[in-house]
């Protein structure tokens, strides 16, 4: 099915998104609006390109709804290719490989809105694109699997006409998606898209900085996924409408720490930050069977702290080493599975310094 | 007066501070008490010493309660020698410098406080003290004062006697003065001790985080402090019990945006962020006559932030020049004068990144 998109009847000659130099510490600035960008249609340099994006843990305790970070080896597949059959400026979602309740009409898939809205930024009416969208990542698993999908639609929007958007524009571009679906919420889009840790500083402009791990420490990530339904809109209505000066204080001096201890490296400081959250974790995790046995079954096993994925029901461990991750991940599916009845996969993934990225392209 | 101070009766034996080896990135821990570390008494290696002990400034926004720097350049002396007219394992305090309603009595000043505490501490009780106080720091101002007097009494007790404590037992033993002048808050005693930006982690243990503004970076604090009382009791009662869930989250993305920004040494983030507290800030501002107008002058002038140092009534700005500090500062106290018919005094200061330190001794 093509669905047409409303491409303004001609490019704009501002920059309505402004985006800074390239500063030494990576901040993103642009203000909110999809609006065409380009002065003149950008011509596709591809037939075809495939673009991978991965999970994403956001809130990690005290950086709830405001950080997150990208887990490599896992996530969403998408592969765009130049369709005279689809209507020129039009999309075509083609295919799904995944849970068949998602929806082939973009306007109502993730993929499909992020990449009609990538285009739209473009400026792209001249040709007609059909995508088709492989998930990696299960629904509902609080491991961003829309930001996923959004992610590597509009880096794949982008690869084909040249990459002319900045990563800031695409996080825009993907925000349209996870508006739909999940709120107005960029700290799952904004690593799925820029990899590593991101910071959300704000919205209105959006700005978004970029938290370097430093490159020659390693961080995996020992993610335990029950079988179990945590609804983002059941978890979002566990959160307290007011917190008490005392645990502001706390959690705030918590985010700080955590925000310390990513740039330094700080796997002991880091794990003690990720278990420290007063405010979010303490309603919520008794909504997930088992889990607050799991977050004592990964510290007992040496993991440097543990929290809950997203709004879960994933639990999030952090270690320095892949087969103690193993280890630990089976200790917390144990968990899983004695204090919650609920079975659970484990896998140990690596930090994503990438985020979304071309795996392969055919040039015209 | 000499005043006893309840010295142990003999040594114990075992450390109930606990101290970490060195890490590279430097946090320091130990447990919440005040006693006797050394297992036998130290030797007394000067007559006399003299130290210093700078400025802080606490809260930074949206740093509440848990972030402080210090300011080089300004702050309070304590002079200290032995002294065989005191009884053995006492103190004496022979001179203040400064305000005549600062008590002489030890165990009611914060210099005499903290240097019992150090003393408790190093297990002294073979000679007697006299310490004489030099205010640099006017009282009352939001700029530590009372925290600076009893950093530099500590400092001098323990380097009076070979510098056998840590910086995290030397804030420890500041805190006892702290927790009977204004509160067991240790962002401006810690800071004051360890020089430069602490985030203060938790109190039980208390874990305290040296954060590195980067060495080859400028930073100068334009302090504006006008003729008015602004009572630490009455400035903690203008604050709210509950934060509602937006700003938490808001103000806890601000704190792990200004944590990022002085690891960074990016001073528009830093000053961004200063400026960017909802909720301590807006309730004391509007009780310090002039402090909205001040702020907008401060950044209008060119700052990069500006937000009320402490508890008020000093505002402070951050800039990265000496001479365009003066500028900006001249046009807060005019502001100052303005909005609020208050004189004010500014001070344009470098970041102190050593903290409390010897300036002279005499060797035995």
């Amino acid at each position: 099915m093509a669905v047409c998109f409303s491409s303004p009847v001609k490019p704009t000659t501002y920059f309505t998104i402004r985006t800074q130099p390239k500063p030494k510490n990576p901040i993103f600035r642009c203000q909110c609006s999809v609006t065409t960008i380009t002065t003149t249609e950008p011509q596709p340099i591809y037939t075809s390109v495939r673009s991978f994006a991965p999970a994403t843990v956001a809130n990690l305790g005290p950086g709830f709804d405001f950080l997150g970070c990208a887990v490599d080896g896992i996530g969403d597949y998408v592969s765009l290719r130049l369709d005279p059959a689809v209507h020129p400026g039009e999309i075509s979602i083609t295919d799904i490989d995944g849970p068949s309740k998602l929806s082939k009409n973009p306007l109502w898939n993730c993929a499909g809105i992020a990449a009609i809205a990538a285009m739209k930024m473009l400026g792209v009416r001249s040709v007609g694109l059909s995508l088709s969208l492989e998930k990696g990542l299960p629904l509902g698993s609080g491991l961003g699997s829309s930001a996923a999908s959004a992610a590597a639609a509009c880096v794949a929007v982008n690869e084909m006409f040249g990459g002319k958007l900045k990563a800031d524009e695409l996080v825009l571009a993907g925000l349209e998606s996870e508006a739909k679906v999940s709120g107005y919420h960029a700290d799952n889009i904004a690593p799925a898209i820029m990899g590593g840790f991101v910071l959300i500083r704000s919205y209105d402009p959006l700005e978004l900085m970029r938290l370097e791990f430093p490159i020659n420490k390693e961080l995996f990530f020992v993610l335990v996924s029950p079988e179990f339904e945590a609804p983002t809109k059941k978890m979002r209505a566990a959160l307290p409408a007011e917190v008490g000066m005392p645990h502001h204080v706390w959690n705030c001096s918590q985010a700080g720490a955590l925000v310390a201890s990513v740039l330094q490296g700080d796997l002991v400081g880091l794990g003690k930050a990720l278990s420290s959250d007063k405010i979010v974790e303490p309603k919520r995790a008794p909504l997930i069977p088992g889990m607050e046995a799991v977050k004592k079954a990964a510290i007992e096993a040496g993991a440097f702290g543990c929290t809950i994925s997203g709004a879960g029901p994933t639990a999030v461990a952090i270690v320095e080493d892949e087969e103690r991750g193993r280890m630990i991940g089976e200790k917390m599916a144990e968990a899983f599975w004695r204090e919650g009845n609920l079975k659970a996969a484990v896998a140990v993934k690596r930090l994503d310094r990438v985020g979304a990225r071309l795996i392969s392209s055919i040039p015209r």
